[in-house]
C-alpha cells in the first residue's frame, strides 16, 4: 500500500498460449457479468484524465473499478482514487511493455469482482506492443490525442485495427496543431471500418457524455 | 523505392548477444568517423519536424544521412528528403517495437557511410522497448513534448536514464497545458543527473540552434 492504493507487482506469464488464456478469462468475466475494457494509448494522451471524467459520469449507474498498469510509479492509481472514490489499483509491470491475459488476471485477482459491472484496464502507454496481446477484455479501446497528429493510424496499423473505439482527446487545442479530423477518421477506418470515433476534451468534459453512452450500451449488451 | 526513398524491410536479428553486436558496430563507426545518434520518443512528439529543422541548420557543416524506422509507411523518410535534400531511407520493422544493433546495421548497409559525419536514426515511436536495446549508437537522445506531461520520467524510468540528451519539444503550446518545466527537469535528473535538457519548438525553430550546437560538439569529440 502506498498513499492508500494497492500496488501489485506483475510477474511474467508462464503460459505459452496467450489466446487460450485470453478466451478463458473473457468467458469467465462474461459468466460473472463483468465487462473488461482494455484502454490503450501513447504516453501522455490523457488516459487518466479521461477515465476520471468518464468514471464520475457513470459511477452511479454501474459499479466500476480501475486497474492502472505502469512500468513504475503509482501516480495514476492515486489520482483516480482521489478524484472518483472508486476502487483503483496499480499494476507494476517491472519494465514489461504490455499486459497479456495472464498478467491481467494477476491484477483482477486483487479486485473484488463480485457485484462489479465494469473493470477498466489502463494499459502501458505504448502504441506497439499492447496491440499484440489479447488481455481477455470484452473490448479494446484507444485514445489518440490531437498533438500526436492525424497520421498515427498509418504508422501504428495493428493498434488501430484491433480497437473498435478510438477516442480523439485534447480537442480544445485543435487550433494550435496541424490536425485534420476528417483525414484522421479516414485513416482510422482504413484500419478498421467498424471503429467508432468519439472526439472529446477530457480537460473540459466535452464529448465525454457520448463516450459514457457508448460504454453503458456496451455493458448492457455484454450482460445480455 | 516509393516516392523516391529507399524502403528497407528489416529482419529479426539472429544474434543473441546484442551488447556485443552494439559494441562492435560502435567501434566500427568510431573508426570511420561516423557519429550515430539514436533518437527516441513517444509517437507524435515531433521527431521528424525536429530533424528537419536540425538538419537544415547543420547540413552545410557536417555530412548527414537519416534513417527513419517505422512499423509501416514511409511518410517520415519522404518528408525528410523533401524538406532537407539529404539522403534519407525508411526502415520497416514489420511490427517490431524497437531496433537493436544488428537491425541498425541492416539499415546502415544501405547508407553510403564513406564521407559521412553523422547518421541520425529515428527509432520506433515508443518509450518502452527501444530503451532496452543498444543500437550501437554514439549517443542516445530523446524528445519529450509538452502535451505528454512533465511526469513522464517517473513513468518511463529506463528511457530517461539511458538518454544523455532530452529535448523538450512543443514549447509554444506551454500556455495550453499543465506542464511544469522545472519539475520536468528535476524528474529527468532524478533518472540521469548528467542529462542535458534543451527546450525547443520545432515548429518555429526556437531553441534548435542550441540543439545543433550540442550535436556539432558531440560529433567533434567523437572524431577526436
Amino acid at each position: 500500500m502506498e498513499d492508500g492504493v494497492k500496488v501489485i507487482e506483475i510477474k511474467k506469464s508462464i503460459f505459452e498460449d496467450n489466446e487460450k488464456e485470453a478466451d478463458a478469462l473473457r468467458a469467465e468475466l462474461k459468466r460473472k457479468g463483468v465487462y473488461l475494457l482494455n484502454l490503450m494509448s501513447s504516453p501522455g494522451s490523457g488516459k487518466t484524465t479521461t477515465l476520471i471524467r468518464l468514471v464520475n459520469l457513470i459511477k452511479d449507474q454501474v459499479r466500476v473499478a480501475v486497474m492502472e498498469a505502469d512500468i513504475d510509479s503509482d501516480v495514476d492509481a492515486v489520482k483516480i482514487k482521489e478524484a472518483t472514490g472508486i476502487p483503483s489499483i496499480q499494476l507494476h509491470t517491472g519494465g514489461m511493455c504490455h499486459l497479456d491475459a495472464e498478467m491481467t488476471r494477476q491484477g483482477l485477482d486483487n479486485v473484488a469482482l463480485d457485484g462489479l459491472d465494469l473493470v477498466i484496464l489502463e494499459n502501458v502507454g505504448n502504441l506497439v506492443c499492447p496491440a499484440e496481446f489479447d488481455t481477455g477484455s470484452a473490448q479494446n479501446a484507444m485514445i489518440l490525442s490531437v498533438p500526436e497528429g492525424h497520421d498515427k493510424p498509418l504508422k501504428y496499423p495493428l493498434m488501430f485495427s484491433i480497437c473498435n473505439l478510438v477516442v480523439i482527446n485534447k480537442m480544445d487545442v485543435m487550433p494550435y496543431f496541424d490536425f485534420d479530423l476528417d483525414k484522421c477518421k479516414e485513416y482510422i477506418h482504413m484500419r478498421n471500418p467498424k471503429a467508432t470515433v468519439i472526439p472529446i476534451c477530457a480537460k473540459t468534459g466535452e464529448g465525454v457524455d457520448e463516450l459514457a453512452q457508448w460504454l453503458l450500451n456496451e455493458i448492457k449488451n455484454w450482460k445480455n
